[in-house]
């Protein structure tokens, strides 16, 4: 009882401490612990559970636009992480190096991988000849290493995992066409299933992927204002398939080299899910990703009837498909009802004498902490529309959130508050230079973000260098 | 076309060569390719489909009975590998190690998880307090690594995926049953959906698991007389419990070790469905694993109402959740019979003019090449029935096979006999000691496989010395 006692002791505030509090709530509930390699974490049940349930929805949607699974080998030679040249220096200072084999010394050392876009392009060379063979989209969901420096669960782990995208295509304009499905499968993952809203567009030169044309990437809004790169989607033009001679024969006749693709997303969901919706009792999490959608609770259980009659609700709402939980547990019910509420679970349903004899359920919804009643004659389909309109709920209410802490600036002074005080996002307009990222860095702490699909028109001058501006950029700190 | 015309050549007969047979079904069928670094491999999309069927199905069975998922960093501190004596000896010979991350000079040095109870038992020495938090059953599905002399795709690869049970009880009897009911589990899997018969009984003192009290496993029988260990799983004793100090508090007060089992299959099962099923056409699938269980061949395509009417039954399949491909391609349909045979689709549907007219489908099954007709009218039931016919006529046909090569031998010369001229099992009297294992591998190049669960009372003398006998003992080549 002394560790159950623990386990339900106070989270920090948000408001107290924003970042001791996702730490209180990832390890109070049992998702995640710290791994004995420094900056390793172990993935627990509840937290891994999150992650199956991201991936069947998301793998579906990659089947469903026509991409297959492969899995590629965990070590890279040297050799070939070198082969193009910003990559390698993109990655080489936080790749782990593998030396030794059993009892002998590499002739040449291997990376575990960072990302795997030099071995499947020593791959793609090997399997395409001809248009016939493009396009090629493959998919592995994987562990990937880097040797970070500053870590912390879910948001940033030396070893995470992930899934990563990688296509081939013909001409420029497919693989373009097959990046922006791509971000646009994640936005739209993001919002229905994570319930979290995102702000897609492209990343500035300094910020995008090492060795590709173009980066796109979604930007959530975590509670603090800090913004979270949640999924991005690259077009790596032919840098790629140049130095790894990745060629085809076309329908002309002509040798070709293919224009490429890779994108991603990985446990780092886990952490913006948490950061977005949850609050100061613990977890609250959108109904399509908890491993737990309802838990039903007997109260007064050992009054006659009440046993027998919350297991019947129970096994309907299982038969109806949701994933319930039915806990009859000899605590109080209070410590249950603070226990579930700190997982996050999204409806309690809780059936007492009183009820049973009204013939109805007794629910408390996560997110507002509502309490109502529901008839049992159509329980089933009640909790699944209740579910329906917490997840809404929870979109809903993460969006005008949002939108409350973008801010449109004009000025330094402007940007500067809206990231400081206002804790939000800055809009602003910027000349494209780089010395201008910087220069707003060493300032106010923010990077660029992305520059929104949807541009916002706010002058014509660069908020840093007054001269004229490009593009409306997104700036704010971020994870 | 060139290309095209490669991809069907001639695969080397059983006969004349099973090793080769082997390798060219596995590259022809574009299953997997060799990695860049020697030992390792590729899992192309029609394998990887493979072992994500696997997955699903074994993954239920695994929360059927009360398993849950997590994940375990890839990394382990060299400390924690060396904390049990037998497992280190047993795993450091053949682990790859990191020595340096990002630019630094690791202080100590961290393998690449070969399996992973060490740092899964120094995490439930943390997680584990009171009889309470037991039993523990976790499972992750993962990569491991372990540095391989010889290596064949899927068989034996430095890299392998596959998933691995850890589970802790608070007694020794809970923990043998654990150990027995994952065998089982293994077995009816293996059965039931690889249509692949195995022997399950338990490994020999120098065949066990670096570590275990008992190693059971099931071992099935390639076509060429040879065994596979196809799973295993361990009672662990209090083995690891003690030097990594895993206690609970029990109900009378008293502080005790845990007892611990671990399981595990990999993408080694995909070898041996191939090894047990496939021809010399190429792959035999059963249906239950098959990425494609049926192919519909539009004949005569270009003449009126063919790819329209090939195209319904296609959907018709489908909605009745069969997997399903319809080939419309331009190639002959000679050239399509020989590719869907050689890449292992159970049944092959052409619809012609014919067909339609007379509302029928001509079908072939892959297992036998008999060809009949069916009527569309009721084809989604037809095919269905066909597809567990087939599913069950395999492991039939596997069974009988394997039953013909099972010797019961009482003399050295018979043993080497039914390995070495008869290429099959040998079922023999032993006296449980090494010596005549070691003894029997050296004449026969035969090891211990298990002793089965089935005991077969042969006689009361060792095949080997000649003294008492204690156990019947399956003696077999291996891969």
């Amino acid at each position: 009882m002394a560790k159950k006692q623990e386990f339900v002791k106070e989270i920090t505030s948000r408001e107290e401490n924003f970042s001791q509090w996702y730490t209180d709530v990832i390890l109070k509930t049992q998702m995640v612990d710290y791994g004995p390699v420094k900056g390793t974490m172990v993935i627990r049940p509840y937290g891994y559970r999150i992650w199956e349930l991201i991936q069947e929805q998301l793998d579906a949607r990659f089947k469903a636009t026509g991409h297959q699974n492969a899995y590629f080998p965990l070590l890279i030679p040297e050799a070939l992480l070198r082969k193009e040249a910003e990559h390698v220096e993109g990655f080489a200072p936080e790749v782990a190096w593998v030396t030794k084999g059993g009892n002998e010394v590499l002739a040449e050392p291997l990376v575990i991988r960072p990302t795997s876009e030099t071995i499947i392009c020593e791959m793609y060379s090997h399997w395409v000849q001809s248009w016939r063979d493009l396009p090629l989209k493959l998919n592995q969901w994987c562990n990937v290493l880097r040797w970070e420096k500053s870590t912390r669960p879910f948001l940033r782990t030396s070893e995470f995992l992930w899934q990563e995208g990688h296509t081939i295509h013909a001409t420029e304009e497919e693989a373009q066409e097959e990046t922006m499905q791509m971000i646009n499968v994640y936005r739209e993952f993001a919002e229905n299933v994570l319930a979290m809203p995102v702000i897609v567009g492209q990343k500035s030169e300094k910020e995008r992927f090492a060795g590709a044309v173009a980066t796109y990437s979604m930007e959530a809004m975590m509670q603090d204002g800090q913004a979270l790169q949640a999924g991005t989607s690259h077009n790596l033009g032919q840098h790629f398939a140049k130095v790894f001679d990745i060629k085809f024969l076309d329908k002309d006749g002509v040798q070709k080299n293919v224009y490429q693709t890779s994108w991603g997303v990985s446990t780092r969901l886990i952490g913006g899910l948490i950061m977005v919706h949850s609050d100061d009792r613990g977890l609250v999490l959108p109904p399509k990703v908890a491993p737990i959608q309802a838990v039903v609770l007997p109260i007064a259980m050992h009054k006659e009837g009440v046993l027998e009659g919350a297991q019947a609700v129970c096994d309907r709402l299982k038969a109806a498909g949701i994933r319930v939980e039915f806990d009859t547990r000899e605590q109080s019910a209070g410590w249950k009802f603070n226990e579930w509420e700190m997982k996050g679970v999204p409806v309690r349903l809780e059936i007492g004498p009183r009820d049973l004899e009204n013939n109805q359920a007794t629910i408390v919804r996560r997110d507002t902490l509502e309490k109502t009643t529901l008839s049992l004659d159509t329980i089933e389909d009640s909790i699944k529309a209740l579910l329906d309109d917490v997840q809404q709920s929870l979109f809903d209410r993460a969006k005008a959130r949002r939108e409350e802490r973008i801010f449109a600036v004009q000025t330094m002074e402007e940007l500067q508050e809206a990231v400081e005080t206002k804790h939000g996002f800055a809009s602003a307009m910027w000349c494209g230079e780089r010395a201008c990222e910087d220069r707003i860095k060493e300032l106010t702490g923010a990077t660029s973000r992305v520059m929104p699909f949807e541009q916002q028109l706010l002058g014509d001058r660069c908020v840093c260098c007054g001269k004229p501006a490009k593009v409306n950029m997104l700036f704010a700190r971020s994870y």
